[in-house]
């Protein structure tokens, strides 16, 4: 009925009440209708829940064009962005390439993604890189006045009119914001930088498959449109309801979790490709559910990597951890290992075996491993590291997150808390219309 | 009196009994007398406490010599190593170079590190980029039986013997082991590898000090003799005891933080630079403490980066959390921001300011609004990135842990529940002595 990706509880079930699933039904019923209606808690964010049916195919078209100007001019691309206007598209590039893109793949521009630091070395060590290259920027902000991006934007922006003059830096400058509004948005218009938008129902932590992730996805070569199939047919069959519905299990399965003292989620993988994945989906999960004093933490490990540094944690630590593997069916390459007899390497007992078969059985004897710990295990399977697969299973979080939130009893659109520090930081910085958050800081701190 | 790293506990006050030190110097106490005596458990591994005093000055010039060697024979080296063979090392690398240092800093040989994992893609992309390119092998390894070290240096050394031949392939490839016993001392014997030791006294994650974490640096340009001379000034000033001294402070308010409910521990940073060494910090505390049941669970992040990701979930989620900042006195550049008067770009109220200045800002807003929000605040102040500080760093967190993990009452230098999962490995690949294991786990679980 459902042949999306395989969701598997096997390995959480001993941790897990009877009706685990049954007591949810009724909580994933209405949290199915608030998504497919938009009218729960921060409805007005669920542009996401249709966007890959609706998506706009003349602006898929100018993205295309755009990437062959940016790959025919650039040396790298510039992504600039911050959160959700940067994590999809280096998850999804680093899951599809390589994590040493940069390195490993030179038909395409390389792809830098800055903006989310105020580290002075780290921007300088990036202008210094990219001075004697030729470079595109793409801007990546709904509002325009996030810090971070707007400050590098000044600088990558400075750079280029050096190298270009103004008028060359404005062919190399491409814009993804509001459609109407923003500083970002009146910048662009009188300046006349090429922009791409994204839906204002649509959050950053849930854009990756809007132009804030496809662009820079595009540039580096991936097939975006495969990306949006995948995520397309996730979304066709995710939408029903169900129990049998995957969504809907790895919705009950973490909240059941959750209740019953589980506190941290690992994302786990055995691929390295996956860990900026992790990054994306600590986003999406710990902004979505972490508010109002409640969420499960959102931790990921690399495996078999990490069970050389986290591993002993995980199997004898507090018993408060849950695992959620993401495992790859078929990975791209076969790897024979064939030692010869005598050879001293020690690997005689895997002579004749693929190195394919062996991570399968490292992941097989983890589980076993940290079940028998207390650890319970999730594991969702998906049959190939390629672009459509990919988009099922951004597609697969994305809805199970929304589902998660609602089940949570929060409003899993909004980042309320993510405020806290930039008020600080204004009123430290002396922007204004802080002054009186500034003097109630100073005065209490003896700053 | 202690001249060596700053500790400042103030945030975290409010959220600690008053006597959250003086009831804990009892235990300190004992604690830095088990390190002094090597006499408490796991005392077998407290080598690394007076290492930095006693480093072996032949085998330093070695190194130096060795990685003249590297450098001039190779484009590449690849460093083969899990955990703790690998994390020190990479921590220390992209501290005091860059993340990027493959693509930034092009007058020493790239440093790949592999051998940490079982995935056959990331093997064979790696493979295929040095195929063409003349590069050499450190392969770390205590025993030499790990086997996803074991797996990749069967790779690469394959490759090397197919370019160079065997006779150029050994001039090639460098094994930092055991100095008597295992695998692949028996293995550089027979062949006639260079080799340098890791003392049998000295765990993995306590290593980054011995040729395991210093040969790729060396080979990268960087100073060790620095980062020890580092090291042997925090050691001087860490092993006396007292209140003042800053590794006792942070071992006493982990401890009482875990104690009052606080369970998860961030190392957060305001620099990309730190990312890999929060990866390193992950392993030395989980790893050391993560057993009996108990522990604090060790998670990273780097702000402000992740406040756009994790930081809802840290401001609003459940209250379980702390952090330890650890903050650099002095970026080494100058950023100046001057936009000029209305050129739009948002940042009027930043003219005149250097970015190193809103960095630091953003860092007291953060802890202002997180400590108001429920979340202590741990910071340790390091005045430079440089090999220096960052030895002091490196002996500050390695001390702390030998105190913190006994003043838990743990075995801080073991690992019990790491086999666990290379038991069910071994037993599902058919290895040699696990026939047992293997017959039991295919029967309880119908593979």
């Amino acid at each position: 009925m459902f042949d999306t990706l395989q969701f598997d509880v096997t390995h959480a079930l001993p941790f897990l009440p009877k009706n685990w699933l049954s007591s949810r039904l009724d909580g994933l019923t209405e949290a199915r209708n608030l998504l497919e209606q938009g009218n729960g808690l921060g409805g007005e964010f669920t542009g996401w829940v249709k966007l890959p049916a609706s998506y706009d195919q003349a602006e898929l078209q100018r993205l295309l064009q755009t990437a062959r100007i940016i790959r025919d001019q650039s040396e790298v691309l510039i992504v600039i962005g911050i959160g959700g206007s940067y994590l999809g598209a280096r998850a999804m590039l680093e899951l599809l390439t390589s994590p040493n893109y940069n390195l490993f793949y030179q038909k395409t521009p390389q792809v830098f993604f800055t903006g989310n630091t105020l580290s002075s070395d780290a921007l300088t060590e990036l202008l210094d890189y990219v001075r004697d290259k030729d470079f595109s920027v793409n801007v990546i902000s709904k509002s325009g006045d996030t810090t971070e991006s707007s400050i590098a934007f000044f600088l990558f922006r400075r750079l280029l009119e050096e190298k270009y003059g103004r008028e060359g830096a404005r062919d190399r400058i491409f814009a993804t914001t509001d459609r109407e509004s923003g500083t970002l948005r009146a910048m662009a218009n009188q300046e006349g930088y090429a922009t791409f938008s994204v839906p204002s129902s649509i959050g950053g932590r849930y854009s990756v498959l809007t132009a804030a992730g496809l662009l820079p996805l595009v540039v580096a070569g991936l097939d975006v449109q495969e990306l949006l199939a995948g995520a397309a047919e996730a979304m066709a069959d995710l939408r029903r309801p169900g129990q049998e519905n995957p969504a809907w299990q790895y919705a009950a399965a973490r909240n059941a979790l959750y209740s019953a003292g589980k506190g941290i989620e690992l994302l786990a993988c055995y691929e390295p490709y996956l860990r900026s994945f992790g990054e994306w989906w600590k986003q999406l999960f710990g902004e979505s559910e972490g508010k109002d004093g409640q969420g499960v933490f959102p931790a990921s490990v690399e495996f078999t990597t990490d069970l050389h540094s986290m591993g002993q944690y995980i199997q004898e630590g507090v018993r408060d951890l849950f695992e959620t593997v993401v495992r790859f069916t078929l990975p791209q390459s076969s790897c024979p290992l064939d030692p010869k007899p005598g050879d001293l390497s020690g690997l005689d007992f895997l002579r004749g075996k693929d190195l394919r078969f062996v991570n399968e059985q490292a992941r097989i004897g983890t589980v076993l491993a940290h079940v028998a710990g207390g650890v319970p295990n999730l594991l969702l399977t998906v049959p190939e590291r390629t672009p459509y697969w990919a988009g099922q299973l951004v597609y697969f979080f994305e809805y199970a997150c929304g589902l998660s939130g609602y089940l949570l009893g929060v409003n899993p659109f909004n980042q309320p808390g993510v405020e806290a520090y930039k008020t600080n930081m204004f009123a430290l910085l002396g922007k204004p219309g802080h002054e009186a958050r500034r003097k109630a800081l100073l005065n209490q701190n003896g700053l």
